[in-house]
């Protein structure tokens, strides 16, 4: 693989269930990565680190995960100015925890926030970013947004075609 | 002013008030910009034109405010694949309505959210996407948040001399 | 089937489990329905043209249900001036914020929100607003609260007869 | 003043400050109204009657408002086959007690909810129930939807000409 | 059985899981009680003159539950002046619609709101407030609270004489 | 005044503004009471006594309010078996802490918990009580009702006859 | 064992389950502690002596934990000037009842509180604040903080070496 | 003043109107502290090298104040061994986003959390962790809490002798 240009960070490994979307959306791509387990509370300085270094390395855009009192994406943002996208977990209290710490953040120091448990589109909006500069990238995406319309459309025929009965027994 | 490559789009024009704190950090960090309003469910056509020619236009990053059921940001995401700033207003129940509105995409539709009123996070974000592919913009920020650092540190040195109590006399 | 005076339209085919209430209500009343999936998000484009159309092809009443950050309803009714009834998906965070994502409309674009899951209530819904106009099917509406009442008071009548040990058992 | 076809009901004269919202609405369409001061708890045998008696009295559709426990809307809609317009007053905890207690009607008993203190779109939605049956109604609303655009886009049109710092000062 | 004094009204049947153990502890203190299903929203007459007789029929309190949109014990409470003691049920929201639509009740008609499926609760409460005029239950409260009181301290005994680790593999 | 048979203790003096509707109430039914200030957290000692002893002294129910971590009304119910009426107080987060804090008791100590700051509710809850056994007081509790009904049904006629514009004036 | 020096209560022996992540954390750094079921609202007399005697008996910080409106913490720390750890217990709405009943504190009466279901954090703390005053736990607290980070990076090395798909079939 | 031994770290200089409670119970009780402005997010070197040397420093606990994505106690506790007090700001949502951000931490890096804006309780537990080395502060302690409950006394007294009313007016 080529060197990784976005960096995916799990603030535990029992992340990696949700994350791997993220990952999956970004091999789709074609874009190159790398994750690996830092906790903001467990390992502050290899965070530390990390963001301080992701740059130089040539890292474009940073994604991290992290659920309850979600400090890993914020932690990251205080460290480097690429842009750091947040993806809070539901481990406690429906995600609610995690999405308010990772989202909001103070001025001056922006985490950029999806759904919760929302590694897919970490993922697309990572691709988003990069495509700003890359148009190839951005050729793909509209592929993608032609085929995710066609996926549902194709569903519309077929639940024409079968009536809602038939349809809802093979769901 | 140069040919305007972030758009801020406001559901309303009483977002301005907030808002402004984004166009006044692109205005500091000379990314030209253009804002309007314009709202999602009050003129839908004109949303789904803006979503549909950003690209073709020049423009590289959205920001898009709205309060409420604030589906704004989201709407303009479903119709292009630019990065899409979503900023949730507090208009009612202190913001949450708009906070859930804008970051619950469903997977394939990403809105990279900041926290409510958070307009000054939205602007620096949109330069941070924007530095992943412009050295110049990245060095800029790398100044902001040494400046931002200094700020702080400044405070820090006048509360030591000053103690808390005259400090607290003068906030 | 007659031609559909009611449209259906789900966010996604996975809402269908809850929606088939409102199209076996619908049925019950002998109301014709058309039922179909398509995203505002994922299908932005058929969501804006069947709202367009909707009334001209003459729909009277469109249901919508959607999860997560609930668009369909509103962007609907941004397109439309038929009444519109939102459901509510519980998705994530129990629902509240598919919740509050359909019905905080801003002034001027309403959307009559039934409650989370509330799909059989927006069937009965979209007859009640038909009944306005329609002395048939207001008389069908009287009858079938009555049965609904008779329904209870049976049961009543069954756990007086049975004591409340003995209907325990059984449910 | 024609025979009334929609009654608005207020819990309390204090909501009266937000419902005249609904009211202003309906006279600009020339719909014919009545309003009152009914409230389930304190007046539960005027509210019992007004709702067993106002499909003979030839209203069509009932708007009710009230905060708190708010269950006005809900035991109308138990006592008619009306549409029931429920309007969700701030009264305490920004209108989420209010909300929820307006909303989550059990199956069988709809109540058509809009958004907390939404009385202006109580009264659209009221006129747009209406108009499935009312061509005249229908056209109005679609002008009402172009003119309500127009407002924007010349909100739009001035914020260009005068730019955001200008438009600012005049908010 | 003697004749009733304690009415207990479930919204639904499938209350009855839950309050049964309200009618457990009336028999464990010897109160007669009588217990129905009875809506508020789909059969308002039966709850109505419920409410209206209660007091003539020689009820002294009355003990109601209901979930979502939970009306019952209000509704109960405009129709009578004995004192309502309300179960929010656990139906949607984790039981926070129910709590807030019983407990939120407007100046004038209170409802003595209990916990979320707080039914044993509930049959205490009617007993401590029958006991205000009967000794005789007083100090059957008195006995209750001791041997509560008594089955804590015995479960402390065996914690400290089997150690926390035989004992968590009991439970 | 006679001896007290209904004690309110408020968690603080700063609730008293709220808490003087109940003692409003009590004075208006002719219900001898006492009030005073007494903390569950810092003054427990006091708070301890007054529960254990509250029977004995002759009172009868026991009103307590307190906001944030409202424990008052729970500390009083685990030393007494009078009926306890909790009132939560809005300090922080509009009430919700102060509302599930006296609400969600464990069951075998239940509090009769009214609306946030809903005193007036919790004295007329305690005439409520006393009249089971107090047929005066009953009769007293329907003449309030018929005048609560009366002074709404006021209100309507004078809407009726001004108008909701000429009303509004005068709120 | 040694003379305890932290207490352990539990407001239910069903937090065991929870709570025995504490008592592990404790005998792993060696502390000596005691533990039991003692309800502030079931048992409130031996909650009050055990708070007023736990300083004379040797104990330097208690433990607490409770579910619901859980007011054992709070309890204790109103009678006793030692510091107390609240671990709010998910028994209804996730927790958030407990979370705000242990928290929310008025001036003058601090609880520690950690996390819902926070044993294992309530130990460490326990540690800490032994720590203050003991060198050798305060080196053995430094010797668990880098094990904890150790475990994190074995975790990402193991990542690494396998890749994300493996790593992903062996959670 | 001495060589301190609290550190009050306040991610904001905005937090001084709160937090110099929390200064002035230190100096009541003669503790010696120091107080400073340092962001987690945009001073996060000092805040990392603040809890490296914190205790090498002599400190023996420290405070920490933050909003919103209150990062800041979390950030410190990840540093030190150190008992970590979090004070949660209200900056938005009424100051749930800041309480879940500094509470939900995770199993290994605790932080003692009190109330929102609950800075006095801060200093009081700091120095109730420290009374457990130091009889004599121990013992200003216990006065402390005897003056507090005196206080509510000499209210309760003045409010037994001016009746409600009277006591109403001076508030």
């Amino acid at each position: 693989m080529n060197k990784p240009i976005i960096g995916i960070l799990m603030g535990s490994d029992s992340d990696l269930k949700v994350m791997s979307e993220a990952a999956k959306v970004l091999e789709e791509f074609g874009v190159a990565f790398e994750i690996t387990v830092c906790s903001a509370h467990r390992t502050p300085d290899r965070a530390h680190k990390y963001a301080l270094t992701a740059a130089s390395r040539g890292l474009k855009v940073i994604i991290a995960s992290a659920g309850g009192a979600a400090h890993l994406a914020g932690s990251l943002a205080a460290n480097t100015t690429l842009p750091i996208i947040g993806v809070p977990i539901n481990w406690k209290l429906e995600g609610l925890d995690a999405l308010l710490s990772t989202m909001q953040m103070p001025p001056g120091v922006p985490v950029a926030t999806v759904g919760i448990d929302g590694a897919k589109n970490a993922g697309l909006l990572a691709v988003q970013i990069l495509a700003t500069s890359d148009k190839k990238l951005a050729n793909k995406l509209t592929s993608y947004k032609k085929q995710m319309a066609a996926g549902v459309n194709a569903k519309a025929k077929k639940l024409k075609k079968e009536g809602y009965k038939k349809y809802l027994k093979n769901i």
